[in-house]
């Protein structure tokens, strides 16, 4: 019925090679230069056109807070192989609070993944085929709706069609990086369509001035976002993990930072002139009603020729990988989640294996939230990126902080490698100060640009999340077990919930008595008198020896009369264990749910709140129910990331001969058997003969409803004809 | 814990006096007088002015053909009291298939009731209000939510604020119309702001004038919608039912037809020309900017004087009734879901009283659907009336039909009261036909005008309705006892799932002995070995003595790991039943169940599938299940409607000493008591001897892990310390 376990050799195949773990760990991170360069050469160009002779010094400021970053993650992952991340990291050397900072940080940035990186693909969408233009927002919020269903789904990410596109992007670009710059070596440099336009000079105060250069560094660093994901997804490499997912963290700041800085190169030799406000390009007509190309598209078209296909591939290679970096955050979404439910910080079901319900609606939540944002600023690349980077430079600062702590812990307690941990201890501190600053810089440039949300946001969930881990710790508190507390009591009875005579039912009746529980009757519920007449008299006529109890209910309910009776039983016999025995269908098809159990359920809720009531529930498989074995399981979000395939139930379908045996139960033999104790279960306590009379009683012409009432007999033993 | 039951006096009380059942179940009737003059004039006046001598006669058509249904379901009442309206009477007497058109017919009804009411509603409030009329959409879109909202919280709708507004709206256009009719007796009669338009006379054929005046009737028709709601109510009148009913229908009518006259009578005196698209009006140059106001907006400005108080009491109270007639589809649609329910064409949930979360679905799919009809129709009136009405005279048709059907029948039988069967049979044979002329009528001038999309929708619903009744038919031979199937095995087993050393377990665990199962074993899935460990020594320390099954769950799931020991312990023991005892928490909040139950749930549904189990739930009741029991009840929609007071659980709040004694469980006596059963079981089965051996081993230094896994000794018998 369920898989064969798999073996660890078979595992260790499902986890990720490294040329499949570069292109899903690093699209976030690379996708990311298809934005930075051009927001950095934006910012700068608000001062005017000098003020592009800073553009390489900025560039080069950001290229070294990404290889400290890299370097610095290069130390985390070899203390922290777990995939806990800067959250694990923040959490167990800095405290709680720390903890909760960085993972409030974390799901605010997952929003704002989502919302950038769909905002800027569908700007290379629009630089390629401008008459989409005025579908902005429409084309954004239907690719969010895209990524989330195919999430919702369950899609493998380890798969080429994940993997292909980055190599594809990434291939592309250096390409165009490699003929722009031959180009220039060969005496016709690129020219960008915007080279041409001017710009209005501002003319800056030296403070002002400053501030416009640190506001282009801080744009610029959008490049860094998504370079802590390889952090995260160690424990799904291959062994040697550590290796090599420090391995593939270098390839992946390598390959960044040639196409960061290649890009920049080849859009300041191109000239291309990139404005917030497209018609503050001074000499473009059009600016008010054609799309303002973006930077790669602007150097592509230049280097390969306007709408060649060179052209076309780098703008859907670069798309194609930002929806990609999209797909990310809901990849990376459960991943946390589970994280922080084993840490009780989330509800515990986000760790919960195999349960697909509980991913879907925080990736509903999480695309709703995207979309939000992504109608609020309509799909405007740069107003979305205001808000970003302040969450990722939160971590990257306390994550950095807490290994920081960590080396200096493993210094204290006296290592055996000294000279690595004080390399790690410098490299890691160098990290914390650099982002420190970097985030300062950040807060105080953006703050006023949006970035303020973020600031509302973060303490909002960060209270949520301590919430729930006090309410936690409460109820831990209330179900702790005391030297005072005992349960038990003195008797154990059984009811059988009857409704119709059918088959589930009397399994259910047939259950009860193979528990042999103390004593047994089967109650009805009586909303329709005919109903309940022929109810009683089928019971006789199966000859079915436990009792049959009638409640009456004038106003169709069952619950609350099934509890009266529950109560005045409690009130006559004291405090016994009850035991109430409910069918429940089990179906195979979504919308069958629909049409069963909504009163089995509400009667199951309502009794729940008696004394000393337990629920048994016996399930009835429909024939339908059968789909289910032949499902085939899908991957869970995150899955890949994880490291752990999922063991699906029901792999294959089940064998007919089997269903079939379950359905009509036990051999001859097993009947007489059961037959047998149920016997030997009478004869050992009271005899039937009370109920045997009510049942003759009835049958000789009495009235059934009061024969039935009767039978109250303590002695359940039932037999078919 | 639940209220006391209601004596038949105090039920009596909670039906509707006949003061309060005229507003609830006229006002759905009452309030398209507001729309069926308007539309009636409006389409003879495409015609051109000269059309209007034409509206007497028509509007005497209507008025005929309102006695005439009227008195037909005076009839009805009279047969068919159980509240079942016309879907009953073509049901039982029509057969199937004409009961499932009537019902799909009223399906689509109650979508059409909202939209129309709403958007009619609007427009009177636009009428006085007329800088609102550029948020037409939004203010009707709101109201749907609004409306469907309180339902969904729950309102009484005998209360007094919905009876008063019916009278206040019956008062001042009766008042109006008496006023109007005063001032043209005095020599100096109202006139109508848009007297003065011209309208373009159309040169008609005489085949198409003859179309005009029906569709002029057809529209005029709308006065009658809403007429079956009292027939469907009968149960909620007091003794005597049937003549209060029938005395209801009578008042309702008259009103109904003196305020159609009226509107009609004082719309030609002070010449409204209300035309369909009101640029057509000739010389009125606002046309494209202003709002044209509603003929009921006109008489009263006309008669009272524009935006004096009167005027604006009309608008409120005319808008009021339009909104509560919209609200009776909300009441109506769950009553019609329960009589399909019962009769097996709806999900039966929908005839489980008091479950609040099945009304819920089809209330919001009620306000979805009229949501996308007001969104389409831009809330446009004229639009919507044009799809309103076929269902209804569908309706009206197959249930007279029906009910010429029921008398025939009588008299084959040989009734004592020829006399009066045969007055009954005529009255409802006129009607029939009548209607049915009516129908044909309808259906050819609308079907062209947007009326096609409810013969679109009919068919659908038609066939879901038959699909679940075959469905419901098929499981129910699936489930049928027949002599060859038997339940129950050879064996009984019990399993106890345990995380922590936690009172939810171990409550769990005592229920299980308490139950005297053949064997019992606590059953632990380990995700961590710090963990298990833990609890394998707890175990040990509190000296329990049902053995503690470790199983490994190298993949962090637990129905996988927990089934697999299920099939290898069936294959050991062969088929016997297997009590799997789940703890379940019980919780206050709504946000609680989002921390609880998820994974126990998934678990739950997963064992289900298995041979042989049967989950038992054991509740544990957190300290804040307690706030159930001080939630007072809300009404349920349709409760007046149906006449049943629902009869919640859980009126008054649970006395403390009782809530305690539940938590801390029995006396010492009690316990005592346990304890020796517990013993008496254990010596008259095997001895514990094996476990004790195995505790004893892991008590003195033995690896834990291997005693507790050694522990398979079939005896239960578990005592504390």
């Amino acid at each position: 019925m369920i898989g064969d376990p798999l073996p660890s050799e078979k595992l260790e195949g499902q986890l990720l090679p490294k040329h499949l773990a570069l292109p899903i760990f690093a699209s976030d991170a690379l996708s990311s230069v298809a934005y930075a360069p051009q927001e950095l050469l934006m910012i700068l160009l608000l001062g005017g056109l000098a003020f592009l002779s800073f553009a390489p010094w900025v560039a080069l400021a950001v290229i070294v807070l990404l290889v400290t970053v890299v370097a610095s993650y290069r130390q985390l992952v070899k203390a922290y192989p777990s995939g806990g991340g800067d959250y694990e990291v923040a959490h167990k050397n800095l405290g709680e609070k720390a903890g909760l900072v960085v993972a409030s940080a974390l799901l605010v940035d997952y929003v704002l993944t989502v919302a950038v990186s769909v905002a800027s693909g569908v700007d290379n969408i629009i630089s390629a085929l401008p008459f989409l233009s005025e579908f902005r927002v429409e084309i954004a919020v239907g690719f969010v709706i895209i990524i989330a269903a195919v999430n919702l789904r369950g899609v493998r990410e380890s798969s080429k069609a994940f993997a292909i596109p980055t190599y594809i992007f990434i291939g592309s670009i250096f390409l165009m990086v490699v003929t722009g710059l031959i180009q220039t070596f060969l005496g016709h440099p690129p020219v960008a369509e915007s080279a041409a336009y001017g710009v209005q000079a501002a003319s800056l105060t030296q403070a002002a001035t400053i501030l416009l250069l640190l506001r282009a560094f801080s744009s610029g660093c959008s490049a860094l976002t998504g370079v802590e994901a390889v952090a995260n997804g160690v424990p799904a490499f291959r062994t040697p993990k550590i290796k090599n997912a420090r391995r593939t963290l270098g390839m992946m700041g390598g390959i960044a930072i040639v196409l960061f800085a290649g890009l920049t190169a080849v859009a300041l030799i191109s000239g291309v002139h990139y404005a917030e406000n497209p018609c503050d390009l001074q000499g473009w007509a059009q600016c008010a009603t054609e799309p303002q190309r973006s930077l790669i598209a602007q150097i592509a078209s230049a280097t390969f020729g306007n709408n060649s296909l060179l052209f076309f591939v780098v703008q859907a290679a670069t798309a194609v990988v930002l929806l990609l970096a999209a797909n990310t955050a809901f990849n990376g979404f459960p991943l946390l989640g589970s994280v922080l439910a084993k840490d009780s910080y989330a509800p515990k079901s986000l760790n919960t294996r195999g349960d697909r319900l509980v991913y879907s609606n925080g990736m509903i939540l999480l695309a709703l939230a995207a979309t939000v944002l992504l109608v609020v600023y309509q799909a405007n690349l740069t107003q979305l990126i205001q808000l970003y980077i302040i969450g990722v430079f939160v971590s990257f600062t306390l994550g950095q902080t807490g290994m920081v702590k960590h080396w200096i812990t493993l210094l204290r307690n006296g290592t055996t490698e000294r000279g690595s941990v004080i390399r790690s201890l410098s490299i890691n501190a160098f990290g914390a100060l650099l982002t420190l600053v970097v985030l300062i810089v950040v807060t105080i440039t953006k703050f006023t640009h949006g970035a303020y949300l973020v600031f509302i946001f973060m303490p909002i969930l960060f209270t949520l999340m301590l919430g729930v881990n006090r309410y936690y710790r409460d109820v831990e508190k209330e179900v702790e077990v005391d030297p005072v507390t005992t349960f038990g009591s003195n008797g154990d009875h059984a009811i059988v919930l009857i409704g119709k005579m059918q088959k589930p039912g009397l399994k259910a009746l047939d259950y009860a008595i193979a528990a042999r529980h103390d004593s047994i009757e089967a109650v009805h519920v009586s909303i329709d008198d005919d109903a309940t007449a022929k109810l009683q008299h089928q019971w006789i006529e199966q000859n079915i020896h436990v009792p049959l109890t009638i409640i009456e209910s004038p106003y169709r309910d069952f619950g609350v009369p099934l509890i009266k009776y529950l109560k005045h039983r409690r009130e006559e016999h004291g405090s016994e264990v009850v035991t109430v025995y409910l069918p429940q269908y089990i179906v195979g098809h979504w919308w069958e749910n629909m049409l069963h159990n909504h009163r089995a359920r509400r009667i199951r809720q309502q009794l729940m709140l008696c004394h000393g009531v337990t629920v048994a529930l016996v399930p009835w498989l429909l024939d339908s129910s059968s789909l289910i074995y032949g499902r085939r399981s899908r991957p869970l979000p995150g899955q890949d990331r994880r490291g752990e395939p999922v063991r699906p139930i029901a792999r294959r379908p089940l064998e007919p001969a089997s269903a079939g045996a379950r359905r009509t139960g036990m051999t001859a033999a097993a009947a007489e058997s059961a037959a047998a104790k149920s016997a030997a279960n009478a004869a050992a306590k009271t005899s039937a003969a009370a109920a045997k009379k009510s049942a003759a009683a009835a049958k000789s012409g009495g009235t059934p409803t009061a024969a039935a009432k009767q039978q109250k007999s303590k002695q359940p033993a039932r037999a078919k004809r």
